[in-house]
């Protein structure tokens, strides 16, 4: 069984209304997947669906042509993850894992105990696109420019629940607050290597919004945490119970 | 806050009785940790608990001297993995995760779709025992030698329910079969990259004690798969209600 390859684009999808790609994407279709003219592939932009192409151009400058939309756009989940930026291979990991359970959007943020201040947007976007090309997402979710946590905190809507997963004190399953949670637009917020400082914690706990969860008695990776919450939270309140995605098949 | 070093051993842990470091831990001590003599250690061995141990000898023969227990051993999970291998890197992360989310045992399995065989593990264990010592965890899990999943399967014990996690087709989330599974020592299998193939869903959806659950509609990586199935297990049916294991501070 071989899948029909399949790509986000950035421009528009009617029908008949031809794509053209850039070099890096030509390439990626002509070289390495090895595709001739006339290959169907699969495209989505996040607005449109997902389309059958055909693909036409030449190697180094291929177009697609939308022939039938395959899947419908749907509305997309309004769940975001706040993260502080870790080591490079296991921020990337975190990126590829937050788009592959459905976050709408990432906000990388900085913290008393975050090592690292490059963040570079352009490459999580580059590997938030991938993953929603793998994952048979309908979208990609939004990258956002690193900020310090008190400024993301200060400029909160009292509505949105921020879920934050604290390690070092006892906390509540997500289970028990899956009825205040329901139906809400909500964040998830997961600290660096060594956790929240006492300070941090002291203000995320005093904030009204914030909901403190355990993810267990062993201390996980970061990375680790995020792929746990996640997967905690679209299980009880997300689209977990939604038939899979198939990828159509040759 | 810095914590104290935490090392896995393969000597009993008694007190006053020294546990000789080899050249590896004695220089991570030494070198990496820079701790001098006189320094406290916390040790485990997966039997005795853990022990606060000070740090004697020399940069190239550490020995540790038990000095009091700091923690019971208790008793283990008895959560098994079963998984298919895949890429170095992705293949890396998957036995971090599964120590850190606290499997007992971990089986790789060697699938249709398998693209690998090398499968190395000395080096599994030594990441096993790295992702221990970080993780809090009072053993390291047992790795075994790969076979081929149809002969795991036929030496099977009927009474071990075995979670298979199949994104091809649909099924049940976990915690539809909480009630049957609790208390039972369980495990669960992911599928290499491509998944199973017709042949092998085949052979499982046909076995008595073989439970296939959904994880959701988008497809997901097999390392992400291991986290998400194993979060779900420990949150519904684990010892995710326990209290944390708060690292000994300085």
């Amino acid at each position: 069984m071989s899948h029909i390859a399949r790509l986000f684009v950035e421009s528009p999808l009617r029908p008949e209304q031809p794509v053209d790609l850039g070099a890096d994407q030509s390439r990626y279709l002509t070289r390495v997947m090895r595709l001739q003219p006339g290959s169907k592939v699969r495209a989505f932009n996040g607005q449109d669906g997902e389309w059958e192409c055909e693909l036409q151009g030449t190697p180094k400058s291929a177009v697609l042509n939308p022939l039938r939309q395959t899947r419908v756009q749907g509305t997309g989940t309004d769940l975001t993850l706040l993260f502080a930026p870790i080591k490079k291979a296991r921020t990337d990991f975190i990126i590829e894992k937050a788009t592959e359970l459905g976050v709408s959007a990432i906000h990388p943020v900085l913290t008393e105990y975050t090592q690292t201040s490059r963040v570079r947007v352009d490459r999580f976007r580059s590997l938030a696109i991938e993953a929603a090309e793998q994952t048979e997402r309908m979208d990609v979710p939004e990258i956002f420019e690193a900020v310090p946590l008190a400024k993301a905190l200060s400029v909160w809507t009292d509505q949105r629940p921020l879920i934050y997963c604290d390690e070092s004190a006892e906390a509540a399953p997500l289970a028990v607050h899956t009825s205040s949670l329901a139906q809400k637009p909500t964040s998830i917020l997961i600290g660096p290597e060594g956790g929240f400082s006492p300070r941090e914690r002291q203000m995320l706990r005093a904030l009204d919004f914030v909901i403190p969860i355990t993810l267990g008695p062993r201390i996980l990776r970061a990375e680790t945490a995020v792929v746990s919450a996640l997967t905690l939270w679209q299980s009880l309140l997300g689209d977990w119970h939604n038939s899979p995605y198939l990828p159509v098949s040759e």
